[in-house]
């Protein structure tokens, strides 16, 4: 994963423009190629609150100082820019130039990220070291960018169709608007690349998984105003992944509610994880603003490793390749894989028997992972299978993941000690 | 309002007679003059389970020692006398006069302050200091005070009426039968009296407001029994105001069931104050006793700076002018307002557009009042008007008191961005 | 109480044979003869998803070592053979006699309680310091056993009949299989023969009490095959006593719920007992798993003193006639009469009259038990009368037993300032 995340890195993205859409195909190769569906959505066109913005060219930026040093490249690092930009072709003092520079006092050696996409402006974003340095003078400013009203603005998806008969979808979403950072945001974008290539391995998926790559914020209000209606129906969870990469925390964002599938799922599967951090949606950053909205009302979580803003590269030249690690973003995919595995597994089962069975004639009578001392697991499942519980709410009784009893419920089912509630008409 | 208090102070209240009426007269005169509406109701009444008490008339009261030295002289203290006792003239040794002396050995140099409404009898109050020193000798007692079957017990109201076309009503309730003491009571009715100034003032007023005074327990009996219908139809909080005028604490009492209106907005209004203090039903001690009794079960706490029996000077001639203050007074008044301001703010709001609102086009995109780094209040505001959550719940997510939301929501209201979910017939 | 588990204690019990129907006469003799009825049930016979199984009868069983000396001798302590074994009369060397003993390495000077139900086989236990002493040579084995299949096994109730017109059932459970073992389990019978003694003493009962002794497990499911329906109708809590003869803690275990009345009169009954502890239904081990499995659901918690397993004497010959005492006994029966009590004065009571009532007038004004400077607990009780509280909810707010309430309630309802909210067709 870290490999993927190298090639993408040097690649100036915006919300639109051609830095996205060959950001998609390269996400689209590494799956295996010919798998991402990629559409497109002309700019100007109405999007609930919304309008589609214009696309976005940029070939090439910098400033040349009074004594013909060229600083702010975009072409080593297109951060220099300020993120959709207009075209500028000039000259000017130093107190004008100031106006259209972005700096940090409080960490001088980091390019900010800085955006503008809903006001039309030029800018420049710069180490607040060099910065300072700056002298008086008459300075050259040249960007090379163009916005094309009559342009498009790009996302894709992917459906991986469950091998049951379902309608019922899970929801991976992520976004890919960001320019040259690594956590944020190229770490999600890979690890839900990856999980999509485990998923499509599978032999077996009781959901539907749809995955969804967009532009931040004005992405997933075109990919709802498209879909809501389909959405509201079949999505039982969703996750928005973002800063999946680094090595340190795991954090939940929860739905406004806290009770979703989604909100129980995540919290079950995260919580026993090494520095584990539960924000409420007063914590949100991400794309879960718009899938929880009240109107459109999903149930969408946020996943992350270290929670936006709560790392100070965040939104800087700082967040680079050193900040994330093929362990981070192993431990990322790991946490969604299990995420996964203890939703598929969920369910509601109820006993068959009355009284507990008789395990010794069936040759069950084993302890099943033995646990300080308690009654052993298997009969502690059956005990709680009352047709209420479902298999997350036995797990987290039991202390135990959700997937872990996989081959106990499917030892019950083969000796028909429990069914699943779905289908079951039953005695009581 | 400590004037005014101060005022109030020499005269002799008991639950009826002349000292009640002249004091309802001074209060209706500091709001104006004929703004409160005085009633009475004929000793003998029956009212619920009890009967209007007789009138009492009380003029004058002393002991003359044996070496004729006249103590326990009511026109120095009125608690000197037993509330409502019997009139008496007639001489006894120092053993008898014993059987109708009260004091407090803990706090020898303390006036109790004693009552007998319901069993005819006569008696002084006296510091404990003093009472060790009688001797023995022949006592000249004499108490010049009657009870008058076919008089009246006195109680005012005052409906401050809405701005808009409602019948909901928000109760005040406070009390004034006790005689020369400050805080328990004089606090209640003065704050009560500024409280309703202040409504009068203000241009809109989404509830009507009831104030009532009268004297505590068969007051409120009497007042219930008049009017019980109506007000188990319109009340929708109300509030008993009892020892609320000195500096020292913020106290909730609850109400049975503590998830009433009444209970939500005076935790959410008094939670952070400083030394506040939350208390159960069981700790009850005023008219929420009958306003909540279960036949009754009006939405009604009681709100205290210190409460009754968690201070000393309790029930004493200690309660005085100097254990309260007009900071104490304003205090309680402030707290009494926001409480007012937070019910007057809240509604059930629903956002009117899917997905987050572009603010920037209509010029909102500005930070409300940011707090700890996280999203903006106005998002946030949106992020939980999802037609359940009132205002309450939300400023309460947001660690704010709910009034400062006040000028968001008109904003939002402009904009037509959300939309009260009472006329709301939406989409959803 | 002590005397008769003396009694008792030297008899070899299992879950079918004559020292069952032996000790069963002893309980019924100590309650004072043909009060209990013993039932019997062909050994083969199918119960839910069990086979009963087939009649113990053992005489003797010892072992003779190489050189002559007699040990594991049953006649000395019975627990020298494996419950439940097989009949043998051999000779064999130390190694194939090894595969057939069982001893506790950490408890050198114990002799374990072994049994082997559903799987036959002969052995013996025997103290580990004993095992490791043994030397090389030919043992002789003999056990006097035999399996029955024509055989039965036996249980025992007894319904003691409310004084009311009602269905409504307590169940009381217990087991008796066990053999020279005191707190697990010779507590649990002697103690519900003492508990069966007191209720069938007392005046007025308003449930009626059924009272059961059963082999732990193939006893409790024979019970629920022949009475499911009746029980899931008319039990409304039931108790499992266990291991409630020792001084050391008072236990509780959980129904799945823990929500059932059983679990809220226990919790209520014992929370306050020096050294209480709470347990979940994942630490169940005796016939509340039978009880309160999911298609059978009864609401039945267990009970014990030091809960089975919290003790290391439990199952070996140490927990013996010195490990409880008549005032662990006392102290168990005290709990469950409690319970009884607290059940007993249970009801859901409502206010008759408006607004407090007027205590004086009917005497009642006196101070019931005040605690802690609160309100009176009679105008406490009245004031949580509202028709939805029920007595166990009002005492534990007044954190006193609700037996307690019993005076206070007769009196309330002597001057009919109650109903109970049954027969309540009122004015709300």
């Amino acid at each position: 994963m870290y490999e993927l995340v190298c090639e993408l890195f040097p690649i100036c993205r915006s919300i639109t423009g051609a830095g996205f859409r060959q950001s998609l195909k390269i996400l689209d190769e590494a799956m295996g190629g010919g798998i991402l569906k990629i559409h497109s959505i002309a700019s100007g066109s109405k999007v609930f609150d919304w309008e589609v913005p214009a696309e976005w060219e940029i070939n090439n930026a910098y400033i040349i100082t009074p004594n013909g040093e060229k600083i702010c490249d975009f072409k080593q690092n297109n951060l220099h820019v300020l993120n959709y930009s207009t075209g500028i072709d000039t000259e000017l003092d130093l107190a004008s130039l100031q106006e259209h520079l972005y700096s940090i006092e409080e960490m001088p050696d980091a390019i900010p990220y800085v955006t503008s996409y809903y006001k039309r402006r030029w800018g420049f974003c710069i180490k607040h070291e060099d910065r300072v340095k700056l002298k008086e003078g008459k300075y050259k400013v040249f960007i090379d960018a163009k916005h094309y009203e009559n342009g498009v603005l790009n996302y894709a998806d992917l459906l991986i169709p469950s091998t049951q008969e379902t309608k019922d979808e899970i929801l991976i979403s992520t976004y890919l608007c960001h320019p040259s950072m690594a956590n944020n945001e190229l770490s999600g974008p890979v690890v839900a690349t990856f999980l999509a290539k485990w998923l499509l391995e599978l032999k077996e998926r009781k959901y539907n998984y749809r995955f969804v790559f967009v532009p931040e914020t004005i992405g997933s209000i075109v990919y709802l105003s498209k879909h809501l209606k389909y959405l509201q129906k079949h999505i039982k969870a969703g996750f928005v992944l973002s800063c999946i990469g680094d090595d340190n925390a795991y954090s939940l964002i929860h739905t406004p509610s806290e009770n979703t599938l989604a909100d129980k799922v995540a919290l079950h599967t995260l919580k026993d994880k090494n520095n584990f951090k539960e924000f409420s949606f007063l914590d949100r950053g991400s794309d879960e603003r718009q899938y929880c909205s009240p109107l459109v009302n999903l149930p969408v979580v946020c996943v992350c490793r270290t929670r936006f803003g709560d790392y100070k590269e965040y939104h800087t030249s700082k967040d680079d390749l050193n900040f994330i690690s093929e362990e981070g973003l192993q431990g990322g995919l790991k946490a969604m894989q299990e995420i996964i595995m203890n939703l598929e597994v969920n369910e509601i089962y109820q006993n068959t028997v009355f009284c507990e069975p008789n395990l010794g004639k069936r040759d069950l009578y084993i302890d099943h992972c033995k646990r300080e001392g308690r009654v052993e697991n298997i009969l502690s499942f059956l005990a709680y299978c009352d047709g209420k519980n479902d298999v997350l709410d036995i797990a987290s009784k039991l202390s135990i993941q959700a997937y872990e009893l996989k081959d106990l419920i499917e030892k019950l089912k083969f000796h028909k000690l429990i069914q699943s509630k779905n289908i079951y008409k039953g005695i009581q």
